[in-house]
């Protein structure tokens, strides 16, 4: 049996969601995987949790997020410093709100996690994205793991399937529809809604953030695209050569004329190896029938490897909420501690 | 750098696609995984040949069958058990005639070399059908990898997503088109062909065997559902648990009438979990446009995992055809060697 602590940054949807998955699945992982995961610590910018056992996480988790820092165990001013100084290395959960104009904070807790040896499975995005070379490199040098499953389109297995299911292609095309706020919101423009109604029931539902930018603009797929190709395809892009379209500017008049024509209008994270030079883009793109993705409606999401020696392999499906964010981190802690 | 012998049984279709992709594949492997691929010998039935060097293998995989034994390099009479004894261990290819009665010559090859603590990557299906518990069995107790990706259905990625992109899972249904000779010969149905035509037409094409009853009594789809649950859901199914049907029955009207209402019949391998007990089956099923495998069609194949926590999630694609087996060999020889 390997005993794995876990430390989970960040306490939203996604670091909640993991905290309950965990206690539901803690029993599974010893039986089956040998894995004795143990939640040691749980932080949030000001402060966290610490040395709490089972039935206690089970009860902070159900706090409303503004009373978390009133729960008795709460202790002001915990940093990861002062737990990874406390423990064996085991499992960073990064699970922060991503920035991508700095990669904050889940940046510094990465750094601080790979320097003292402990792996890390991230949900978070901006560090990754801003500084995918230097963090890859950080984990290589330590021989630590370095996985975001959870940021590379949740429960849709995007990075197990590249790296490991297509080992020993080349893989010379990607398509994806990787981000399900703007696919969502482009199927309900397909049956006749506008862009502001659509954007505004999907943040009703919760799918959207109150500020959709990261989404409609087309952010979150670029930063898709770029981990998914820089991991499976070994280019090195940053977030500014990955050309970008927004879908505020989708008309109906444009979702009608595509349909006429049997087509749909979907957001596609593309990557490409062209003539030895290779490019990236999150771009709307109307696809036919015969397209694998022409199916992939809603909140769904699917990609499709293009690769010489096994042609094209499309993966569909997998929740697109926090429980399939929590069940994909879930996934990578299992397969960082494989033998 | 770590050497890899690879010893390969078996000198058909697959076996020869194999030698050609080892071949250009033999610096990129090196490169971009530090495993130095060496052929060391190839065997059939009566002999093999051993100890070659790379030109002399692309020589020989180019002669027609018939006289392979007549080159001057074969070695009648050449066995296993002596390549074995003059080389350190490395990876057993199995690629001869699937046996679904006996399993051989598949069987006694694959024991000989989980005996030696040799890896063995397999796209033979009869031993692993007939003995599947006894040799995972003997595999792990010798601390080496028995991968067969191969052999469940070739390109397509069924275990890998099964085992390791679903980790932390429960997988309580799979359903599959796994068989593409079956899938094609059905398509073709849907065009108003008869079986029997089809299933000519098939055969003249190379894709169906002179003896096509492997595939179209469902034996082949049978065989891998089995090793596919027995493999993600630990299973223990036998081939005689597997329920099986033939598309030998499927008339021209059965096919307009599903066609009529907007259906398709298709060969499903399906298998699940229903309180507490376990079905696997090969079955004629009729299914709509909702189902995630219903634009699967010709000789593709695809498979749907439904999960606790994931949702469902769909593989599509893939080549069908010896040289897509022969890069799934190739992709089991990198995850069996990867850190």
């Amino acid at each position: 049996m390997q005993a794995v602590p876990l430390v989970l940054a960040g306490f939203g949807n996604v670091g909640r969601a993991f905290v309950r998955l965990t206690s539901e699945k803690k029993t599974m992982c010893r039986e089956r995987y040998g894995l004795d995961l143990h939640l040691k610590a749980v932080l949030k910018t000001a402060g966290g949790f610490f040395g709490r056992t089972l039935p206690e996480w089970d009860e902070i988790v159900e706090l409303p997020a503004a009373e978390t820092t009133r729960h008795p165990a709460w202790q002001s001013g915990l940093g990861l410093a002062d737990v990874f100084s406390r423990l064996e290395p085991g499992v960073l959960v990064e699970a922060t709100p991503t920035d991508i104009q700095t990669g904050e904070p889940g940046l510094g807790h990465m750094i601080a996690a790979l320097e003292k040896r402990w792996h890390v499975a991230a949900a978070s995005k901006g560090a990754l994205v801003l500084h995918f070379t230097e963090l890859t490199a950080l984990a290589r040098k330590n021989g630590v793991g370095l996985k975001y499953g959870g940021a590379t389109a949740a429960a849709l297995p995007t990075l197990d399937v590249g790296l490991f299911a297509l080992a020993g292609t080349e893989i010379s095309r990607i398509e994806g529809i990787l981000n399900g706020v703007t696919n969502h919101i482009l199927t309900r423009m397909e049956g006749g809604v506008s862009f502001s109604d659509a954007l505004r029931e999907t943040q009703e539902k919760g799918i959207a953030e109150p500020d959709p930018s990261l989404d409609v603009d087309g952010w979150d797929t670029a930063c898709k695209i770029l981990l998914i190709a820089n991991s499976v395809a070994g280019t090195s892009f940053r977030l500014s050569d990955v050309r970008r379209e927004s879908i505020r500017s989708v008309t109906q008049d444009d979702m009608r004329k595509a349909g006429e024509k049997g087509r749909a209008l979907k957001l596609l994270g593309r990557f490409a190896k062209e003539n030895g030079a290779s490019w990236a883009e999150a771009k709307l793109v109307s696809i036919d029938k015969t397209h694998p993705l022409f199916g992939v409606s809603g909140t769904n999401k699917g990609i499709t490897f293009f690769t010489d020696t096994m042609g094209p392999i499309t993966v569909m499906g997998g929740r697109s909420d926090p429980r399939g964010t929590a069940a994909a981190i879930l996934k990578d802690i299992i397969n960082i501690y494989r033998p």
